[in-house]
């Protein structure tokens, strides 16, 4: 098992969403809160199917985040009804995009703790994906702003994100490490640019985040918990 | 006359929207199109006052952007039309939110050959707020993306924000001279931190970016057009 103390690390970049706090269920409970307000127009799985379809369709024009997320109800709503489409249903849906943006920081297993451990050994950052006021905002509210030397808010989390990072970090590859709950956004990139990467799996995931091709099984560790990462650096 | 050729400046930060780019045309045209959309319901500046108010409103949780101007474009619609809003206006509305995303990027006033004379002798940088994701695309059509050695997107361009990009470059205030077309954003904001700053006015301003309290006229130099500042670095 590969054991990261007596390697060159000098950079721990930590995920934020469902790595330190609470996200994807918040995304969880306002798909519900959709589906209950067009149930009588469809099943719930209908409508999830549709609002994901649509999700998927304006990434990359909207981007990962909350207000595009809001953007996709109301149109997936628009296809759903067509004209039975009201008032109502809008007012709703913006509602419950606003409610989201509003929702309190809830850190997940110990965080502040191992923050505060990790940090005495390593340069510890925050890195992230998504809407930039929106995890400013939730940074702040969580109080771990302290802990970060550095914060990146990335587009994608693509290979190219990463690698102008350990060099905007003046880094070789090998020196930083990666820590989140995304195969697809925090560990593959990571090691494809000959960085080091620890999983640490949340209890849901987007579809999305869930890699579609075979997945590596090699050359990252994977954890429990948050707390668990103390073990291997 | 402020002369900066023979100070210590070190870093010049460029804004994007309206300073290299054309931006706010686009907020106009939006909004042109969502008077004409609801022309029937109310006077194009009855509109326009509500549409600001929701914005305004919104600012805080939103952001600056055009997500959150598509969402704020819905709700005051919603506002206005109450039982009369339907899924044709909610259509017409999300697409011009995406219209707007898609907008080509059309260079100001000799910008690459400017970029090319000032990164000569200085260290260039981007220094932009809103959306992310926005910014980022915005940069890569704009074919400018090599001209620059860091890219900051802020979330308002307040004091700390440029207090913490100061510091983030290593930078004493003073070596840091920014450069852009709002004095809310780029101009009164940096002089207070005792970096320096060149006005450079745009033919159109947000009413939101329009100084409320009676803004200092002294400490900054102006120009008419963004070539006028090689006479001054």
């Amino acid at each position: 098992m590969k054991d990261f103390k007596n390697q060159n690390i000098k950079v721990i970049g930590f995920d934020a969403d469902d790595t330190l706090w609470v996200n994807e269920n918040y995304f969880r409970e306002a798909e519900s809160a959709f589906c209950q307000l067009l149930a009588e127009y469809q099943s719930s799985e209908v409508l999830m199917k549709k609002l994901y379809e649509v999700e998927v369709k304006n990434l990359e024009l909207y981007g990962f985040g909350i207000k595009g997320f809001t953007l996709s109800m109301m149109e997936a709503a628009l296809e759903i009804c067509g004209l039975n489409f009201s008032a109502s249903i809008s007012t709703e849906i913006i509602r419950i995009g606003k409610e989201m943006l509003d929702k309190p920081v809830v850190l997940l297993d110990q965080v502040e703790d191992i923050l505060r451990k990790v940090r005495k050994t390593y340069r510890v950052i925050l890195v992230t994906k998504g809407d930039l006021l929106d995890q400013h905002r939730k940074l702040e509210k969580s109080g771990l702003e302290g802990y970060f030397h550095h914060i990146e808010v990335m587009n994608k989390k693509s290979e190219a994100d990463y690698r102008r990072l350990v060099s905007h970090l003046d880094l070789y590859p090998e020196e930083f490490l990666m820590i989140g709950n995304s195969l697809k956004s925090d560990i593959i990139p990571v090691l494809n640019i000959g960085s080091n990467a620890i999983y640490v799996p949340y209890e849901i995931t987007w579809q999305h985040e869930v890699p579609t091709e075979e997945v590596l099984t090699e050359g990252y560790i994977q954890v429990e918990a948050l707390h668990d990462i103390l073990r291997y650096i």
